[in-house]
Protein backbone atom coordinates (compact mmCIF):
# COMPACT_ATOMS: atom_id res chain seq x y z
CA UNK A 1 0.00 0.00 0.00
CA UNK A 2 1.35 3.48 -0.60
CA UNK A 3 0.81 5.61 2.33
CA UNK A 4 0.95 9.72 2.04
CA UNK A 5 1.49 10.96 5.61
CA UNK A 6 -1.03 13.86 6.17
CA UNK A 7 0.36 16.34 8.83
CA UNK A 8 2.05 18.68 7.23
CA UNK A 9 -1.05 20.91 6.55
CA UNK A 10 -2.16 24.28 7.69
CA UNK A 11 -5.35 23.30 9.11
CA UNK A 12 -3.56 22.32 11.79
CA UNK A 13 -2.35 25.03 14.07
CA UNK A 14 1.00 24.13 14.73
CA UNK A 15 1.79 24.12 11.02
CA UNK A 16 -0.11 27.35 10.49
CA UNK A 17 2.06 29.07 12.74
CA UNK A 18 5.36 27.42 11.50
CA UNK A 19 3.98 29.09 8.23
CA UNK A 20 3.23 32.36 9.85
CA UNK A 21 6.52 32.58 11.98
CA UNK A 22 8.68 30.51 9.24
CA UNK A 23 9.57 28.34 11.82
CA UNK A 24 11.70 25.28 10.17
CA UNK A 25 11.91 23.06 13.41
CA UNK A 26 8.38 22.73 13.40
CA UNK A 27 8.39 21.57 9.94
CA UNK A 28 11.60 19.60 10.54
CA UNK A 29 9.79 17.34 14.03
CA UNK A 30 7.02 16.73 11.17
CA UNK A 31 9.28 14.99 8.59
CA UNK A 32 11.26 13.60 11.24
CA UNK A 33 8.12 12.12 12.92
CA UNK A 34 6.52 11.06 9.89
CA UNK A 35 9.54 9.18 8.42
CA UNK A 36 10.09 7.10 11.41
CA UNK A 37 7.00 5.67 10.48
CA UNK A 38 6.37 3.69 7.17
CA UNK A 39 5.23 6.01 4.57
CA UNK A 40 6.31 6.75 0.43
CA UNK A 41 5.12 10.31 0.22
CA UNK A 42 4.47 13.31 2.34
CA UNK A 43 0.88 15.69 1.95
CA UNK A 44 1.91 19.45 2.13
CA UNK A 45 -1.04 21.71 2.52
CA UNK A 46 -0.90 25.40 3.47
CA UNK A 47 -4.30 25.73 4.85
CA UNK A 48 -7.12 27.48 3.47
CA UNK A 49 -5.50 30.62 6.01
CA UNK A 50 -2.65 31.47 4.20
CA UNK A 51 -1.97 34.66 3.47
CA UNK A 52 0.00 34.26 0.07
CA UNK A 53 -0.73 30.60 -0.74
CA UNK A 54 1.73 30.61 -3.25
CA UNK A 55 4.97 31.92 -0.99
CA UNK A 56 3.61 29.72 1.95
CA UNK A 57 3.83 26.57 -0.49
CA UNK A 58 7.25 27.58 -1.77
CA UNK A 59 8.52 28.46 1.95
CA UNK A 60 6.84 24.85 3.24
CA UNK A 61 7.99 22.97 -0.08
CA UNK A 62 12.25 24.14 0.26
CA UNK A 63 11.56 23.38 3.89
CA UNK A 64 11.12 20.33 3.98
CA UNK A 65 13.27 19.41 1.41
CA UNK A 66 16.01 20.08 3.56
CA UNK A 67 15.49 17.02 5.43
CA UNK A 68 13.86 14.81 3.00
CA UNK A 69 13.94 14.33 -0.75
CA UNK A 70 10.60 12.01 0.02
CA UNK A 71 7.64 12.80 -2.82
CA UNK A 72 6.01 15.83 -1.87
CA UNK A 73 1.80 15.24 -2.17
CA UNK A 74 1.53 19.05 -3.15
CA UNK A 75 -2.17 19.78 -1.95
CA UNK A 76 -4.22 22.74 -2.79
CA UNK A 77 -7.41 23.19 -5.36
CA UNK A 78 -5.32 26.37 -7.08
CA UNK A 79 -3.31 25.67 -9.63
CA UNK A 80 -0.51 28.45 -9.10
CA UNK A 81 -0.30 27.14 -6.27
CA UNK A 82 -0.05 23.49 -7.03
CA UNK A 83 2.21 24.67 -10.04
CA UNK A 84 5.05 26.15 -7.76
CA UNK A 85 4.85 23.22 -4.93
CA UNK A 86 5.21 21.16 -7.57
CA UNK A 87 8.43 22.77 -9.15
CA UNK A 88 9.68 23.15 -6.24
CA UNK A 89 9.43 19.90 -5.17
CA UNK A 90 11.98 18.75 -8.06
CA UNK A 91 11.01 16.60 -11.30
CA UNK A 92 9.79 12.89 -10.68
CA UNK A 93 9.25 13.57 -6.64
CA UNK A 94 5.55 15.64 -6.87
CA UNK A 95 1.91 13.89 -6.58
CA UNK A 96 -0.14 16.37 -7.50
CA UNK A 97 -3.46 16.67 -4.84
CA UNK A 98 -5.82 17.16 -6.47
CA UNK A 99 -7.46 17.58 -9.75
CA UNK A 100 -11.37 17.15 -10.76
CA UNK A 101 -12.34 15.29 -12.79
CA UNK A 102 -13.95 18.49 -14.92
CA UNK A 103 -12.58 17.63 -18.54
CA UNK A 104 -11.10 21.44 -18.61
CA UNK A 105 -9.24 21.13 -15.18
CA UNK A 106 -7.80 17.60 -16.44
CA UNK A 107 -6.57 19.62 -19.39
CA UNK A 108 -5.08 22.22 -17.56
CA UNK A 109 -3.17 19.46 -14.77
CA UNK A 110 -2.19 16.76 -16.65
CA UNK A 111 0.18 18.97 -19.09
CA UNK A 112 1.77 20.36 -15.47
CA UNK A 113 1.98 16.60 -14.42
CA UNK A 114 3.89 15.52 -17.67
CA UNK A 115 6.30 18.44 -17.49
CA UNK A 116 7.69 17.30 -13.96
CA UNK A 117 6.95 13.74 -14.04
CA UNK A 118 4.41 13.29 -11.53
CA UNK A 119 1.55 10.90 -10.33
CA UNK A 120 -1.64 12.63 -9.91
CA UNK A 121 -4.74 12.50 -7.77
CA UNK A 122 -8.37 13.23 -9.36
CA UNK A 123 -11.40 13.02 -7.49
CA UNK A 124 -14.32 11.31 -8.27
CA UNK A 125 -15.87 14.79 -8.21
CA UNK A 126 -16.78 18.09 -10.58
CA UNK A 127 -17.97 21.61 -10.09
CA UNK A 128 -21.07 20.27 -9.49
CA UNK A 129 -20.26 18.91 -6.31
CA UNK A 130 -20.02 14.66 -5.28
CA UNK A 131 -22.00 11.99 -6.94
CA UNK A 132 -24.34 10.61 -4.64
CA UNK A 133 -23.95 7.20 -6.06
CA UNK A 134 -21.30 5.14 -6.71
CA UNK A 135 -22.57 4.04 -10.06
CA UNK A 136 -21.92 8.12 -11.06
CA UNK A 137 -18.56 8.26 -9.17
CA UNK A 138 -17.57 5.20 -11.36
CA UNK A 139 -18.93 7.02 -13.91
CA UNK A 140 -16.82 10.01 -13.58
CA UNK A 141 -13.21 7.39 -13.04
CA UNK A 142 -14.46 5.58 -16.30
CA UNK A 143 -14.02 9.69 -18.11
CA UNK A 144 -10.71 10.55 -16.22
CA UNK A 145 -9.34 6.93 -17.20
CA UNK A 146 -10.45 7.83 -20.80
CA UNK A 147 -9.02 11.77 -20.63
CA UNK A 148 -5.88 10.07 -19.44
CA UNK A 149 -5.72 7.29 -22.42
CA UNK A 150 -6.12 10.40 -24.63
CA UNK A 151 -3.54 12.16 -23.66
CA UNK A 152 -1.23 9.57 -23.60
CA UNK A 153 -0.82 9.67 -19.61
CA UNK A 154 0.02 6.59 -17.87
CA UNK A 155 -2.54 5.15 -15.94
CA UNK A 156 -0.28 3.94 -13.39
CA UNK A 157 0.53 7.69 -12.46
CA UNK A 158 -3.27 8.10 -11.29
CA UNK A 159 -4.46 7.62 -8.30
CA UNK A 160 -8.42 8.08 -8.43
CA UNK A 161 -10.45 9.46 -4.77
CA UNK A 162 -13.59 8.16 -4.39
CA UNK A 163 -14.08 11.06 -1.74
CA UNK A 164 -14.80 9.78 1.52
CA UNK A 165 -17.36 12.32 3.36
CA UNK A 166 -17.36 12.12 7.27
CA UNK A 167 -19.58 9.29 8.70
CA UNK A 168 -21.77 11.92 11.25
CA UNK A 169 -22.68 13.87 8.59
CA UNK A 170 -23.10 11.45 5.62
CA UNK A 171 -23.19 8.05 6.62
CA UNK A 172 -24.84 6.03 3.88
CA UNK A 173 -21.98 7.52 1.34
CA UNK A 174 -19.11 4.94 3.03
CA UNK A 175 -21.11 2.29 1.21
CA UNK A 176 -21.05 4.12 -1.57
CA UNK A 177 -17.46 5.05 -1.45
CA UNK A 178 -16.46 1.09 -0.56
CA UNK A 179 -18.44 0.15 -4.04
CA UNK A 180 -16.99 2.62 -6.07
CA UNK A 181 -13.06 1.10 -4.90
CA UNK A 182 -14.60 -2.11 -6.02
CA UNK A 183 -16.03 -1.11 -9.38
CA UNK A 184 -12.86 0.74 -10.43
CA UNK A 185 -10.56 -2.20 -9.90
CA UNK A 186 -12.33 -3.23 -12.80
CA UNK A 187 -12.29 -0.57 -15.29
CA UNK A 188 -8.70 -1.79 -17.01
CA UNK A 189 -6.11 -3.92 -17.54
CA UNK A 190 -4.14 -3.24 -15.41
CA UNK A 191 -6.36 -1.74 -13.01
CA UNK A 192 -6.69 2.13 -12.07
CA UNK A 193 -5.09 3.20 -8.55
CA UNK A 194 -7.37 4.00 -6.10
CA UNK A 195 -6.62 6.52 -3.26
CA UNK A 196 -8.34 7.95 -0.12
CA UNK A 197 -7.65 10.81 2.46
CA UNK A 198 -8.95 8.30 4.60
CA UNK A 199 -8.98 10.78 8.01
CA UNK A 200 -11.91 12.47 6.26
CA UNK A 201 -14.19 9.80 7.41
CA UNK A 202 -14.01 10.26 10.90
CA UNK A 203 -13.86 14.39 11.32
CA UNK A 204 -15.69 15.31 14.23
CA UNK A 205 -16.43 11.98 16.03
CA UNK A 206 -15.56 10.67 18.87
CA UNK A 207 -13.51 7.83 18.27
CA UNK A 208 -11.27 8.79 14.76
CA UNK A 209 -8.87 6.06 15.39
CA UNK A 210 -10.92 3.09 15.70
CA UNK A 211 -13.27 4.84 12.24
CA UNK A 212 -10.18 5.29 10.12
CA UNK A 213 -8.79 1.96 11.14
CA UNK A 214 -12.22 -0.10 10.27
CA UNK A 215 -12.91 2.04 7.23
CA UNK A 216 -9.60 1.62 6.16
CA UNK A 217 -9.30 -1.95 6.51
CA UNK A 218 -13.42 -2.40 4.84
CA UNK A 219 -11.52 -0.33 1.61
CA UNK A 220 -8.35 -2.63 1.77
CA UNK A 221 -10.87 -5.49 0.95
CA UNK A 222 -12.58 -3.82 -2.07
CA UNK A 223 -8.76 -2.97 -3.20
CA UNK A 224 -7.45 0.07 -2.26
CA UNK A 225 -4.29 0.96 -2.97
CA UNK A 226 -3.15 4.03 -1.15
CA UNK A 227 -4.46 6.61 1.48
CA UNK A 228 -3.71 9.82 2.92
CA UNK A 229 -3.27 9.24 6.78
CA UNK A 230 -2.24 9.90 9.78
CA UNK A 231 1.34 7.40 9.30
CA UNK A 232 1.79 8.14 13.44
CA UNK A 233 -1.22 6.73 14.30
CA UNK A 234 0.39 2.78 14.84
CA UNK A 235 -2.84 1.30 15.81
CA UNK A 236 -3.65 2.38 12.26
CA UNK A 237 -0.90 0.85 10.83
CA UNK A 238 -0.86 -2.37 12.22
CA UNK A 239 -4.51 -2.68 10.92
CA UNK A 240 -3.41 -1.95 7.55
CA UNK A 241 -0.55 -4.32 7.56
CA UNK A 242 -2.42 -7.09 9.18
CA UNK A 243 -4.79 -6.79 6.61
CA UNK A 244 -2.44 -6.82 3.55
CA UNK A 245 -1.00 -10.42 4.82
CA UNK A 246 -4.42 -11.71 5.11
CA UNK A 247 -5.08 -10.52 1.39
CA UNK A 248 -1.69 -11.93 0.29
CA UNK A 249 -0.08 -9.21 -0.50
CA UNK A 250 3.62 -10.10 1.55
CA UNK A 251 4.26 -13.72 2.86
CA UNK A 252 3.46 -14.46 6.28
CA UNK A 253 5.49 -15.08 9.19
CA UNK A 254 5.29 -15.12 12.90
CA UNK A 255 6.67 -11.89 13.73
CA UNK A 256 5.08 -9.94 10.20
CA UNK A 257 4.41 -6.79 11.79
CA UNK A 258 8.34 -6.34 13.00
CA UNK A 259 9.19 -8.08 9.77
CA UNK A 260 7.24 -5.97 7.71
CA UNK A 261 8.06 -2.43 9.69
CA UNK A 262 11.55 -3.56 8.73
CA UNK A 263 11.47 -4.36 5.37
CA UNK A 264 9.33 -1.12 4.57
CA UNK A 265 11.48 1.54 6.06
CA UNK A 266 15.09 -0.45 4.60
CA UNK A 267 13.92 0.39 1.09
CA UNK B 1 -24.19 -9.54 12.83
CA UNK B 2 -25.46 -12.49 13.86
CA UNK B 3 -22.49 -13.22 16.73
CA UNK B 4 -22.51 -17.08 17.96
CA UNK B 5 -20.17 -17.58 20.94
CA UNK B 6 -16.89 -19.88 20.66
CA UNK B 7 -16.18 -20.84 24.27
CA UNK B 8 -17.86 -23.99 25.18
CA UNK B 9 -16.17 -26.58 22.98
CA UNK B 10 -14.10 -29.19 24.79
CA UNK B 11 -10.91 -27.96 22.56
CA UNK B 12 -10.32 -26.01 25.79
CA UNK B 13 -9.53 -27.37 28.65
CA UNK B 14 -11.29 -26.41 31.36
CA UNK B 15 -14.38 -27.33 29.18
CA UNK B 16 -12.64 -30.44 28.96
CA UNK B 17 -12.50 -30.78 32.56
CA UNK B 18 -15.70 -30.02 33.08
CA UNK B 19 -17.28 -32.78 30.93
CA UNK B 20 -15.27 -35.48 32.07
CA UNK B 21 -15.81 -34.59 36.32
CA UNK B 22 -19.68 -33.23 35.02
CA UNK B 23 -18.62 -29.77 36.92
CA UNK B 24 -21.59 -27.35 36.14
CA UNK B 25 -20.05 -24.71 37.92
CA UNK B 26 -17.51 -24.14 34.91
CA UNK B 27 -20.53 -23.98 32.77
CA UNK B 28 -22.30 -21.92 33.95
CA UNK B 29 -19.36 -19.12 34.35
CA UNK B 30 -18.74 -19.67 30.35
CA UNK B 31 -22.21 -19.24 29.73
CA UNK B 32 -22.82 -16.21 32.30
CA UNK B 33 -19.78 -14.49 30.80
CA UNK B 34 -20.52 -14.82 27.05
CA UNK B 35 -24.10 -13.37 28.19
CA UNK B 36 -22.49 -10.54 29.79
CA UNK B 37 -21.14 -9.35 26.09
CA UNK B 38 -23.14 -9.10 22.75
CA UNK B 39 -24.25 -12.55 21.46
CA UNK B 40 -27.11 -14.36 19.95
CA UNK B 41 -26.34 -17.95 20.09
CA UNK B 42 -24.05 -20.22 21.89
CA UNK B 43 -21.66 -23.02 20.25
CA UNK B 44 -21.52 -26.38 21.80
CA UNK B 45 -18.64 -29.12 20.86
CA UNK B 46 -18.18 -31.87 23.00
CA UNK B 47 -14.57 -31.70 21.47
CA UNK B 48 -12.95 -34.71 19.80
CA UNK B 49 -11.55 -36.15 23.19
CA UNK B 50 -14.97 -36.71 24.51
CA UNK B 51 -15.35 -40.04 25.90
CA UNK B 52 -19.06 -41.03 25.04
CA UNK B 53 -19.99 -38.23 22.76
CA UNK B 54 -23.74 -38.56 22.80
CA UNK B 55 -24.04 -38.44 26.79
CA UNK B 56 -21.69 -35.42 27.00
CA UNK B 57 -23.41 -33.47 24.65
CA UNK B 58 -26.55 -34.16 26.40
CA UNK B 59 -25.09 -33.50 29.88
CA UNK B 60 -23.40 -30.31 28.04
CA UNK B 61 -26.88 -28.71 26.46
CA UNK B 62 -29.11 -29.87 29.75
CA UNK B 63 -25.93 -28.08 31.76
CA UNK B 64 -26.66 -24.94 29.66
CA UNK B 65 -30.22 -25.38 29.81
CA UNK B 66 -30.24 -24.63 33.10
CA UNK B 67 -29.04 -21.24 32.71
CA UNK B 68 -30.13 -19.85 29.47
CA UNK B 69 -32.34 -20.71 27.28
CA UNK B 70 -30.57 -18.82 24.09
CA UNK B 71 -29.96 -20.64 20.54
CA UNK B 72 -27.60 -23.38 20.82
CA UNK B 73 -25.47 -24.34 17.80
CA UNK B 74 -24.71 -28.00 18.20
CA UNK B 75 -21.37 -28.43 17.11
CA UNK B 76 -20.14 -31.48 15.75
CA UNK B 77 -19.86 -33.88 12.49
CA UNK B 78 -21.22 -36.66 13.97
CA UNK B 79 -25.22 -37.49 13.08
CA UNK B 80 -26.23 -39.02 16.47
CA UNK B 81 -24.40 -36.74 18.49
CA UNK B 82 -25.83 -33.68 16.79
CA UNK B 83 -29.23 -35.58 16.60
CA UNK B 84 -29.05 -35.99 20.74
CA UNK B 85 -27.83 -32.46 20.94
CA UNK B 86 -30.81 -30.60 18.68
CA UNK B 87 -33.68 -32.67 20.59
CA UNK B 88 -32.22 -31.58 23.98
CA UNK B 89 -31.50 -28.01 23.14
CA UNK B 90 -35.78 -27.39 22.27
CA UNK B 91 -37.64 -26.63 19.41
CA UNK B 92 -36.81 -23.76 17.32
CA UNK B 93 -33.63 -23.33 19.98
CA UNK B 94 -30.93 -24.75 17.82
CA UNK B 95 -28.25 -24.50 14.93
CA UNK B 96 -26.86 -27.66 13.33
CA UNK B 97 -23.09 -27.06 12.99
CA UNK B 98 -22.31 -28.58 10.72
CA UNK B 99 -23.52 -30.15 7.31
CA UNK B 100 -21.24 -30.65 4.73
CA UNK B 101 -22.21 -29.93 1.10
CA UNK B 102 -22.44 -33.61 0.11
CA UNK B 103 -25.52 -34.40 -0.80
CA UNK B 104 -26.31 -37.24 1.41
CA UNK B 105 -25.65 -35.27 4.35
CA UNK B 106 -27.56 -32.83 3.02
CA UNK B 107 -30.48 -35.22 2.55
CA UNK B 108 -29.58 -36.73 6.38
CA UNK B 109 -29.46 -33.18 8.28
CA UNK B 110 -32.45 -31.41 6.63
CA UNK B 111 -35.34 -33.89 7.62
CA UNK B 112 -33.96 -33.06 11.50
CA UNK B 113 -33.19 -29.45 10.97
CA UNK B 114 -37.05 -29.52 9.65
CA UNK B 115 -37.99 -31.61 12.60
CA UNK B 116 -36.88 -29.10 15.23
CA UNK B 117 -37.19 -25.83 13.52
CA UNK B 118 -33.56 -25.54 13.11
CA UNK B 119 -31.16 -23.24 11.63
CA UNK B 120 -28.16 -25.25 9.78
CA UNK B 121 -24.53 -24.08 8.70
CA UNK B 122 -23.69 -26.22 5.54
CA UNK B 123 -19.69 -25.88 4.92
CA UNK B 124 -18.69 -24.99 1.48
CA UNK B 125 -16.81 -28.53 1.50
CA UNK B 126 -17.37 -31.93 0.99
CA UNK B 127 -15.86 -35.25 2.09
CA UNK B 128 -13.04 -35.09 -0.65
CA UNK B 129 -12.15 -31.81 1.00
CA UNK B 130 -12.29 -27.74 0.82
CA UNK B 131 -11.61 -26.50 -2.46
CA UNK B 132 -8.77 -24.32 -3.43
CA UNK B 133 -10.39 -21.86 -5.33
CA UNK B 134 -13.62 -19.39 -4.91
CA UNK B 135 -15.14 -20.77 -7.80
CA UNK B 136 -15.50 -24.35 -6.43
CA UNK B 137 -16.87 -23.21 -3.03
CA UNK B 138 -19.12 -21.34 -4.86
CA UNK B 139 -20.19 -23.75 -7.15
CA UNK B 140 -20.71 -25.77 -3.95
CA UNK B 141 -23.01 -23.12 -2.43
CA UNK B 142 -25.28 -22.49 -5.68
CA UNK B 143 -25.47 -27.04 -5.08
CA UNK B 144 -26.39 -26.31 -1.23
CA UNK B 145 -29.01 -23.48 -2.20
CA UNK B 146 -30.77 -25.75 -5.53
CA UNK B 147 -30.83 -28.70 -2.65
CA UNK B 148 -32.39 -26.64 0.29
CA UNK B 149 -35.11 -24.70 -2.32
CA UNK B 150 -35.87 -28.62 -3.48
CA UNK B 151 -36.49 -29.58 -0.09
CA UNK B 152 -38.53 -26.58 0.57
CA UNK B 153 -36.25 -25.26 3.31
CA UNK B 154 -36.26 -21.30 3.98
CA UNK B 155 -32.98 -19.97 2.56
CA UNK B 156 -33.56 -17.93 5.62
CA UNK B 157 -32.44 -20.43 8.12
CA UNK B 158 -29.28 -21.36 6.15
CA UNK B 159 -25.59 -20.00 6.76
CA UNK B 160 -23.13 -20.51 4.04
CA UNK B 161 -19.44 -21.44 5.77
CA UNK B 162 -17.00 -20.82 3.26
CA UNK B 163 -14.55 -22.44 5.75
CA UNK B 164 -12.02 -20.24 6.53
CA UNK B 165 -8.24 -21.91 6.88
CA UNK B 166 -5.20 -20.64 9.36
CA UNK B 167 -3.50 -17.94 8.20
CA UNK B 168 0.02 -19.09 8.45
CA UNK B 169 -0.35 -22.55 6.94
CA UNK B 170 -2.73 -21.24 4.18
CA UNK B 171 -2.22 -17.91 3.65
CA UNK B 172 -3.58 -17.93 -0.32
CA UNK B 173 -7.12 -18.88 1.09
CA UNK B 174 -8.12 -16.06 2.73
CA UNK B 175 -8.44 -13.90 -0.38
CA UNK B 176 -10.73 -17.03 -1.99
CA UNK B 177 -12.78 -17.08 1.55
CA UNK B 178 -13.26 -13.43 0.94
CA UNK B 179 -14.29 -13.41 -2.50
CA UNK B 180 -16.62 -17.04 -2.05
CA UNK B 181 -18.77 -14.57 0.42
CA UNK B 182 -18.75 -11.77 -2.44
CA UNK B 183 -20.10 -13.86 -4.76
CA UNK B 184 -22.53 -16.20 -2.34
CA UNK B 185 -24.46 -13.26 -1.77
CA UNK B 186 -25.07 -12.42 -5.39
CA UNK B 187 -26.57 -16.55 -5.41
CA UNK B 188 -29.81 -15.73 -4.63
CA UNK B 189 -32.74 -12.96 -3.54
CA UNK B 190 -33.22 -12.87 -1.03
CA UNK B 191 -29.03 -13.17 -0.66
CA UNK B 192 -28.27 -16.23 1.65
CA UNK B 193 -26.60 -15.48 4.84
CA UNK B 194 -22.48 -16.36 5.63
CA UNK B 195 -20.87 -17.28 8.58
CA UNK B 196 -17.46 -18.20 9.29
CA UNK B 197 -16.04 -19.88 11.85
CA UNK B 198 -13.63 -16.52 12.24
CA UNK B 199 -10.92 -18.02 15.29
CA UNK B 200 -9.72 -20.66 12.86
CA UNK B 201 -7.56 -17.65 10.91
CA UNK B 202 -5.62 -17.15 13.54
CA UNK B 203 -4.84 -20.72 15.23
CA UNK B 204 -1.37 -21.27 15.81
CA UNK B 205 -0.70 -17.61 15.26
CA UNK B 206 1.12 -14.88 17.63
CA UNK B 207 -1.38 -12.27 16.95
CA UNK B 208 -4.91 -13.74 17.24
CA UNK B 209 -6.77 -11.11 18.64
CA UNK B 210 -5.43 -8.66 16.02
CA UNK B 211 -5.48 -11.13 12.92
CA UNK B 212 -8.99 -11.69 14.10
CA UNK B 213 -10.44 -8.69 13.98
CA UNK B 214 -8.99 -7.39 10.79
CA UNK B 215 -9.99 -10.44 8.77
CA UNK B 216 -13.78 -10.05 10.82
CA UNK B 217 -13.86 -6.36 9.18
CA UNK B 218 -12.40 -7.54 5.51
CA UNK B 219 -15.09 -9.74 5.60
CA UNK B 220 -17.55 -7.71 6.46
CA UNK B 221 -16.87 -5.06 3.70
CA UNK B 222 -17.74 -8.60 1.32
CA UNK B 223 -20.89 -8.89 3.34
CA UNK B 224 -20.56 -11.40 5.84
CA UNK B 225 -23.63 -12.26 8.10
CA UNK B 226 -22.33 -14.11 11.18
CA UNK B 227 -19.61 -15.65 12.58
CA UNK B 228 -18.59 -18.06 15.31
CA UNK B 229 -15.81 -16.07 17.78
CA UNK B 230 -15.05 -15.03 20.79
CA UNK B 231 -17.74 -12.31 22.02
CA UNK B 232 -15.44 -11.34 25.06
CA UNK B 233 -12.82 -10.11 22.69
CA UNK B 234 -13.56 -6.88 23.60
CA UNK B 235 -11.40 -5.27 20.39
CA UNK B 236 -12.46 -7.61 18.24
CA UNK B 237 -16.34 -6.47 19.19
CA UNK B 238 -15.32 -2.94 18.51
CA UNK B 239 -14.23 -3.27 15.21
CA UNK B 240 -17.24 -5.37 14.12
CA UNK B 241 -19.98 -2.73 15.34
CA UNK B 242 -17.20 0.02 13.97
CA UNK B 243 -17.84 -1.72 10.13
CA UNK B 244 -21.43 -2.19 10.66
CA UNK B 245 -22.28 1.87 11.04
CA UNK B 246 -19.72 2.34 8.70
CA UNK B 247 -21.88 -0.26 6.37
CA UNK B 248 -24.98 1.97 7.32
CA UNK B 249 -26.56 -0.75 9.62
CA UNK B 250 -27.25 1.63 12.17
CA UNK B 251 -27.61 5.09 12.23
CA UNK B 252 -24.50 6.92 13.58
CA UNK B 253 -24.18 8.80 16.91
CA UNK B 254 -21.39 10.21 18.68
CA UNK B 255 -21.37 7.12 21.55
CA UNK B 256 -22.29 4.71 18.69
CA UNK B 257 -20.31 1.63 20.31
CA UNK B 258 -22.33 2.23 23.88
CA UNK B 259 -25.63 3.09 22.10
CA UNK B 260 -25.37 -0.41 20.57
CA UNK B 261 -23.97 -2.50 23.23
CA UNK B 262 -27.07 -1.41 25.44
CA UNK B 263 -29.88 -1.70 22.44
CA UNK B 264 -28.34 -5.01 21.46
CA UNK B 265 -28.20 -6.47 25.36
CA UNK B 266 -31.84 -5.49 25.60
CA UNK B 267 -32.94 -7.45 23.02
Amino acid sequence: MYLIGERINGMFNDIKTAIQTKDEKIIQQWVEKQLSSVVDALDVSVGPAAENPIDAMVWLVKTIRKFTDITLSIDTTKYEVMQAGIETAGVGKSIINSCSADEENLEKFIPLMKKHNSKMIVLTMTKNGIPRDFSSRVELAANIISKCVENEVDIENIFIDAVILPLNVAQDQCVEVLETISQIKLLSNPAPKTILGLSNVSQKTSSRSLINRTFLVLALSRGLDAAILDVNDRELIISMITAEFLLNKHIYCDNFIDSYLKNKKTK
